[in-house]
């Protein structure tokens, strides 16, 4: 694994914590894309090497969702990124790391993703994800 | 801020969290330390650029052991690396952000660190750092 790629913040109103952040860094987001097949709005800000990805739900059963009714706002994942997906869910799967999709998925920014599941990881959500080319 | 200086992972026995994430990452910690003041003991992964700190209570009053009384193990806190503290917090503070210590306190790995109240920062608990000199 490579770096922290990005850290994903789930959040309850987009717009508003788009400027929360703006502030928080200094400056503003660069991009927002929706990924409607996870049912989340997004938008990213560069924090050096690193993004955050703030997550808005679109719909009452997306992830995000759920995650807020349940946690409140707040660091919903981490994804780290690297430089072959299919090895790396390979050898977590082989650790007894418990991937939730072996089959790598359209993520938001252009990337390959896939998730373990926070039970086999002390509680936090991983992502793993590689730039599509 | 310059980069995730680290993530911060509320953990309830570092041992077992420790053999945890170096099968995740394929390689082990490279250093612990403990900070009395905080009542935690740490360990420390790199990745790439970023680190990843698991955090232990060492007494019940530590900030960790309440973390993980209310909402489990799981991610405890987001570290910017900033090159000047000081002059971070006075801008936060005019910027509206609730500063947890307006002094800078000594923490973990060598660094100045303060926190950012979770309340002002959408649920996410911010701590800033900077390399002692």
């Amino acid at each position: 694994m490579n770096k922290i790629e990005h850290l994903g913040i789930a959040v309850k109103d987009l717009e508003k914590s788009n400027a929360l952040f703006a502030q928080l860094f200094g400056t503003a987001h660069y991009k927002m894309e929706e990924v409607a097949s996870e049912g989340v709005k997004t938008s990213f800000f560069k924090t050096g090497p690193n993004k955050i990805e703030l997550l808005e739900a679109t719909n009452e059963n997306s992830p995000i969702a759920k995650f807020i009714e349940k946690k409140g706002e707040g660091i919903h994942h981490i994804a780290f990124e690297v430089d072959d997906i299919r090895a790396e869910i390979a050898r977590l799967k082989a650790e007894g790391f418990t991937i939730l999709n072996e089959e790598p998925k359209k993520g938001a920014d252009n990337k390959w993703v896939a998730f373990l599941h926070p039970k086999t990881t002390n509680g936090v959500l991983i992502e793993l994800c590689q730039e599509r080319v």
